[in-house]
């Protein structure tokens, strides 16, 4: 990780720092403890690759971390970006829906932006043990003349199993679940649903996987306030997914089950790039750094024509939580 | 093949008989005589089955036919369908861009609509062997009472090599430019140069494949007419792919050329799911068959973090020619 550029400095605790800038300092530090805390678990002599990004004529850039073919991991990748400049007058439109505070302030119809944020994906190789994805975001527009106009924050975490042990469900919603609880306990509750609802793939009727958390536009208490709770929810994500890796990556599996992983993976895709919004945004934005926002997808996938799997299976009982959500914890 | 629904028995040359049973009957049969023709290169004991779906509580259905792990091909789907009844207000709104004529005739905003055509992926195991896809259609809307409101053809077909061999390029090119060529010799250009443009994965800045053909709104030309067109486009179709698939399917290849083409087959996903219009009507429309839609994913696929084929490779030409569409005949 010797690579990976140094924290800025600016501590979260010194409130007199621009959210943005603490917000940066803060998925900057999360990032390389999340790369040393599964790098320590790759078997192989690969490691978390750093490269760092700028952005073509706009402001900011980022950096991308990722551990490939590895012999525990197919494909781990941590990620920040810390991006600004102007929002294009479509995604002002798209964004006016939950923010009714966003408005052009530019001649041109834009509007200033920043937005940093920290996204993992982690796809092990053993079809026992679940893949991960993780995603925490601070986003802020303002005038011309430098005056705020909004801000919120966003995040969350799931879990993808295919196959499903429901302690591992259990232990990623409860470390989360008490992450949130030692701030609000009515968050927990709306943000699982909620977490349920957004990872919701249509065109299937069902879930992408058991979920987690899921939250956007929190901007409903001090804004330095709900830094912290995002960083206890960061803190919370190895606590809640390494004790898992240690049960599953040295399971043994079948060809089978392998196959089923790929189906699975298949679904992930289809959830990515037809119904995820950051996605989306990201590959209708001039200058985004493409190989950044796709580094989600697996390293492989598959589609099997009109694939079910066997009445009383395990993989049966996946698609069956998948298309009813459990409670958890 | 003998699952296979028979053909209706409306000849394509009475034309007494209505332009949209005649397409039925056409694509029935042609999906037959293709199903047969691929069939028959397949050298396990895997052979075609076929799935008929009907429409929920819509009108219309469908055949699916599909040949899956096979030895030559990892996944082939020739389909068909059959579907009619009424288009959601948002469904016209899309299609209003280039349908002028399209008004919803019903008190709750609807069109009555008829839709019919033909579809098919064929994912060859090899490296060295192309994908292929084409797709035949026709639309038609009509008001309450009856009475037609607007109609129109649209196709294509475009081949999809890992590595390009320029004659299996050429021979699809020129099959196709052939058929169109009897009938008017300004449409090959048009729907080359449009094929190219559909194609086009804007976020990659490259197309799917070295093209083909490629059109839509087709209605400049008297209905029957534009049927004939298309007979002699979907009779091109196996003479511009099956002497490339004698040539590739036994050639040796490497594990390398194998990973190379799981890429690729990554990029005809991102095409598939993100930008392609047909999959993602199919996907929107409520009671659509969504395992239909998306036979034409492959069956394996990959995604490697930034991954640049090396300099003056055969995999770097191949993304060469993506960048900078050739004039193949």
């Amino acid at each position: 990780m010797s690579q990976l550029p140094q924290p800025t400095g600016a501590a979260i605790t010194e409130s007199a720092v621009p959210i943005r800038e603490r917000m940066e300092a803060l998925v900057r530090r999360k990032q390389k403890q999340i790369c040393d805390g599964i790098e320590a678990l790759e078997t192989s002599e690969k490691t978390f690759g750093a490269d760092s990004w700028q952005r073509g004529n706009d402001g900011g850039g980022g950096t991308s971390c990722i551990l490939q073919n590895g012999d525990v991991f197919e494909k781990a990748g941590v990620n920040i970006s810390v991006v600004y400049g102007a929002l294009p007058p479509q995604a002002i439109a798209r964004m006016k829906v939950d923010h009714k505070n966003l408005k052009a302030s530019t001649e041109d119809g834009s509007v200033k932006f920043f937005a940093c944020g920290l996204s993992l994906v982690i796809h092990p190789h053993n079809p026992h043990a679940p893949t991960t994805h993780a995603n925490y975001r601070y986003f802020e527009t303002w005038n011309e003349d430098g005056t705020p106009q909004a801000w919120w924050f966003g995040g969350g975490a799931d879990l993808t199993p295919s196959y499903l042990y429901d302690e591992d469900a259990v232990l990623f919603h409860t470390k989360h679940k008490e992450a949130l609880d030692k701030y609000d306990t009515t968050l927990y509750p709306r943000y699982k649903k909620w977490c349920d609802e957004y990872f919701y793939i249509k065109h299937r009727e069902e879930t992408r996987g058991v979920g987690g958390i899921f939250f956007d536009d929190f901007d409903s208490k001090p804004a330095d306030e709900i830094l912290t709770i995002i960083d206890t929810c960061i803190d919370a994500f190895l606590p809640s997914y390494v004790p898992t890796l240690h049960k599953r990556i040295n399971m043994l599996f079948t060809e089978q089950e392998k196959q089923w992983q790929q189906v699975r993976r298949g679904r992930y895709v289809e959830f990515n790039l037809v119904l995820d919004r950051g996605t989306q945004f990201g590959l209708m934005t001039p200058g985004s750094r493409i190989e950044s926002i796709l580094m989600s997808l697996p390293m492989t996938a598959g589609w099997l024509y009109d694939h079910h799997p066997e009445e009383g299976s395990r993989e049966a009982r996946l698609v069956e939580v998948l298309k009813s959500p459990v409670e958890w914890c």
